[in-house]
């Protein structure tokens, strides 16, 4: 991670941007009634009070206890309880059972949240002038991670709404606006040639970002907007998840294996198509991106047409120098919208790339247990780009690297097309 | 189950006996807090919040639903979220998933409760004279139905809690009143004879108790008292868990894969050992009869002493006649106490016995889908006699067949050594 | 195990029956391929030339070992690789993991065969008097134990060929010969009383048929023959795969997850039923008796008609004192015979009754690591009565006890039909 | 695939070269029994027998059947059992399961071969001339299918004989000539530019080497030679497998679940190491290369040291125009070998890249069902380049694309060190 002048942020900024993103997380809770923050319905998900405990727990553990003498850890047990998975912070308690703790209680952990909310405050105030550059810097980590967790909370609520039969609603949302007539597909070509990737200069960035670095790009076509429901329907109802020549290998035996006749959250109920949002069940609608595909389901969509995923790097130079605007958490849709025209670059759903996640070449992970934040993971994943309409606005930028594994389907992920020019 | 003269049973009566075990069912639930309603450790226990769910399914199920008219269920998914096992009612939601409900909430559960409760009520009082025979035997069935779910809100409650980092109490205790001295182990010696075992006559039991029949005993010696914590722990001393020639096969394989080292919920610090008690860690009190052994585990210490587990007819001759009384939960102890000198028949601990759950010869489930209660288990399980510290008084009877699977020890399962005379 | 007058029996004769029993097992296997004897196609079965070894390392282990003082072990690594469960022996290669091993090769067994059997020979002429009777003790439980693995032998081999897409013959087998009509079902009943079962006198037996003791049995009935292929197919036609009421909760459970639709080897094909014998593929006979059912099918079966399967005293207080006639493996039909009116109470088919294997009142195991033969395994299986098609005839008694968990089918398994009276 | 001039092949010359390749299969079985065909220790393992068959059938399949009319199948059910994972041909036997078959037979097999052999000649002899250029292409093919099978079948009996405890030898070798002395470690280095890679113009190729593409490599060394065993000792006495700071998180995931704590066939008896080879159990030599590690392993090993994997396109640049020469299986060693000062470019052991197996840039796989064979595992493993000591000499060349998944090692899987420059 890269926080340039940091030493000139001013402390009452510094402070007023980690209450804002703190409070912004309660916000998010504010429509959970108290079981719902209990909830782990698969292992990959965790209930929405681990998630406020533990990114309570990051600032405690990078901040608190290192940088500030008198701090007293809140709860001798938490350190234990709420690391996700830094070894070298210690030992932690396993993930998959996440939903068997009911201790604390949702209002311990707001406790908790509230005590260490207010030594930030002290320590924010009081550090020393020699500290203030890494306090700035490990500040900033921590209010990009519990963004990070924003965005996962939400997912998890809905994979866990998604897994009771009444199908719960997180909350009403606004219907998206209805473009006036849909977004046509249109081909964005660019030649040969050598191109800088990677995060450099001013601003944060995770370190998974950097270094900068020049990479060789063949000739191609990126499409100009997502794949759509209706596009993905034809796909289904032409038996894609039927042949297996459309797939991957492994990604054909996961389609067998765990059934998949769709995208997670499509559900068929007579001869009419609905989807689970966080809104509840609503009819399928045609224009709207297609959202909630796995790696393989992405992949062999486009090989059915003929075209491929998009390279990592490929769309980062596409969006480089773009603004970034779409349809984020702030449009409070929470769910992803038809395309405007405007490419589609950022926000509505993060975009399968065919890039496998890889360390950048002359990649460091940061130095220490925060070193264990990005690096350790990179094998097996697959790089998403552009954030999701559940994404915070100020998280995201063109260099930004998500990751998850080819058969996840739960986060916001959807699939824009390329083939070679 | 047998209801005598049925239709004698005062309806205000019936009523009463009917609000008292709900509202008990209640009570048991004061001390948790709404997070803990919702945890599901392992798949064997259900969530406290499923248990207050399912015991007013069964009203709803079994008296409202047939027998009044008016009645409209109170959610049209109910049936299938809380129908614990009846195959014959309907489809239901998986066991081992009832933790991942958050929806309905607490707040919900106990509206459930409450209309229910009043529309039984009304039942009570509106029933025609001829359905009334009908409507004391069901209500008496769901109420004892009922008394059940609340010893296993306890039990599946200490899981819970034990399952915690925080070992977490339930709520405070009493010490459990210790006698002047140690109740001698003694032998109650019988000869061989013919004697009937089974329910029969007056008063309610469940069908799994008849047909009252007659049995040929050997001559035979059962002890005075359930064996100790100090007793086992010489057997765990011994290295008991380690010499497979104690174990029946089954036994050993499950002891090595799961690691057992001591009965579930002791744990070892340094040299001392403690126990996980409904009120928190408890240093292990000799005296107090040993809790939470499996099936194998009981058999094993058995036969490394050169005894045997009793047969439950063993058990049934040996206290019939006698009064129900014991350390049942009225004595608010939730947790076995040292024996008086009285027996320990009754209470404290429920006793392994060397008898499969089979069925009686000539038994016949009830009619209809409450032929499912007890009848469809009658493979694979063995029969436990007495009752323990958490189950309620009015619960209990000589001819009573409590049955787990020999792996079983989240019951408050304990051990009376038998030997052939 | 008992063997009476064990000292009376000559050398040469003790010799001869040795000699003949081993001969028959390498008899068994002549139609086997050298590629056969490897094949472990489900972990409870093991590859045909594990029991070639096993068998022989029985006698290795609890004959030349202990008695015979010069004898050199074979090989130093058998003790490991050949002992099948005897902790008390030492540790044993994995049961799952028997087909992994191609060395030593079917060849090396023969001669380890050869060689224990040249030893065992000069071990009977030259050991000393006073301990010739527990040498025939031995050789008597060492041939007992090496016909069981006749019959696992036959029964593996057929489970492994059956999982073969193939279906290939172990070899051909003459038709069974039909009787002129049917035998007609009638019903033989027994007033109640008071009789002694158990093995006692003369003979040798396991010791898990001891100690003689006294029952008591309510009045029934038993069914004249087994219950016949064409009788089972109405029930299975009649949807009795697909109804749970008529099952056991825990046999419904297997019944889903492992898809059954019919007995093991049944397969329909258009609108025909077949069975794999060891012969091949052929048409389902309706007069034969119904094969290769759990004990869970065995009692739903039962439960669907009414009726229930027999206790294991019932059975043996039916056949004591009749002659041990029937469809053994020397028949050489390998497979069970239409009823011809004699009561079809050994061979044929194993009969499994409602009876849990449990101890005898006052069972005492052999003494040493033989004490593990039969007694360990006393908790979560079966009794099965009479013998099947593929049982040595010498092998047989009244008071044998087969045990088999209720899931299992690959033994030659059906059933009889019992009703109170 | 591409074979160049294929039309020019003389036909004489094709059938030798196809005689040879097949001739070697059949040698490189002679030191086994039968009994050793047979055998699937593991699910990723293949039995002999089935490698023996299943490139028959690829002959069979892509050869006879289609270009020779009067071709009749040998077996009807050949089809199903000996393909590996042709969708696009039909279903195919669990590949899990292939050592559950005893039947056809080892002689049955062979007589498979000599049959398809014999088809084949015919075939080349009669083939008219429009159809040759596709024939030669195909023979190709399938002989090249047919070496990388001799390499699977050594792995995989090295495989299975390690798994047995008596540690049998395949057979024995001449110990590896050592050196004079030990090859030192120096490092190549290499300036940024832009370079071509993967095959074009003549000879053999599979498709995933396509198509020729340039890329641009950083500055960067490469190591003169692969780790040693000695070396790699360091790491493990060093800890390197508690140490979860070494390992990629999904590494160390495995790490802990199988426990691993050196590389695959290393055994340590008293404080010395040993390792199994495919001449049974030999002492481990230092100065060897270190081989059957994971990608993980090797990754955990570089990261430790401050360095990293190479990635395929350094390798390959680092190769091109290298004659290939080394320890391949011609050598008859059969286990690699101390470094000589060549580079150890070739042979010896596989060389873990960091290089995700991804399709080439414009990438296309051959049509139809051949497509089949490369294009669909390019998610979920990583390259390895350089061939072994049990890969065939004529198979290897600078552009071959290996992949394996990362947690591989029963291949001879090793490491070559980089950095950046």
């Amino acid at each position: 991670m890269i926080v340039s002048d940091m030493a000139m942020t001013p402390r009452a900024a510094l402070l007023a941007r980690y209450r804002a993103v703190r409070r912004r997380t309660e916000q998010l809770c504010a429509p959970l009634a108290v079981d719902d923050y209990q909830i782990q319905s698969v292992p990959e998900v965790s209930p929405p009070k681990w998630h406020l405990a533990h990114t309570t727990w990051f600032f405690e553990t990078f901040l608190l206890r290192p940088l500030l003498p008198a701090y007293r850890p809140f709860h001798p047990r938490y350190e234990y309880l709420f690391n996700s998975y830094y070894e070298t912070v210690g030992t932690f308690y396993p993930r998959a059972e996440r939903g068997h703790l009911s201790r604390p209680t949702v209002e311990e952990v707001y406790r908790y949240r509230a005590r260490v909310d207010e030594c930030l405050g002290a320590l924010v105030t009081e550090a020393p002038p020699d500290q203030y550059r890494e306090l700035v810097f490990r500040i900033t980590l921590g209010v990009n991670h519990e963004q990070q967790h924003q965005e996962l909370l939400l997912m998890d609520v809905k994979r866990n709404f998604a897994a009771s039969p009444l199908r719960p609603a997180y909350r009403t949302t606004p219907p998206a606006p209805a473009p006036a007539r849909p977004a046509a597909l249109t081909w964005l070509e660019r030649p040969e040639g050598v191109f800088e990737v990677g995060h450099a200069g001013d601003g944060f960035a995770f370190d998974n970002e950097t270094p900068r670095h020049r990479v060789l790009l063949r000739p191609h076509r990126l499409a100009s907007r997502a794949v759509t429901n209706g596009e993905y329907l034809e796909f289904v109802e032409a038996g894609g998840y039927r042949e297996p020549r459309h797939w991957l290998a492994d990604g054909w035996q996961v389609c067998r294996k765990e059934k998949w006749e769709a995208p997670l959250y499509w559900e068929k109920s007579g001869d009419k198509w609905w989807q689970m949002t966080l809104a509840g069940l609503r009819p399928l609608a045609d224009h709207e991106p297609v959202c909630h595909v796995s790696f393989y389901e992405a992949d062999a969509f486009a090989r059915w047409g003929g075209r491929r995923l998009p390279t990592e790097e490929e769309l980062e130079v596409a969006t480089a120098g773009r603004p970034v605007r779409g349809n984020f958490v702030e449009s409070e849709l929470l769910h992803p919208a038809p395309a405007g025209g405007d490419g589609q670059w950022f926000g509505d759903v993060w975009e399968w790339t065919a890039s496998p996640y890889s360390p950048y070449p002359g990649f460091r992970p940061l130095p220490g247990s925060l070193g264990e934040y990005n690096g350790k993971f990179m094998v097996n994943q697959l790089v998403l780009r552009g954030g999701c309409c559940v994404t915070p606005e100020s998280h995201m930028r063109p260099t930004y690297r998500n990751f998850f594994y080819p058969h996840d389907r739960w986060p916001f992920t959807g699939i824009r097309l390329a083939e070679d020019a």
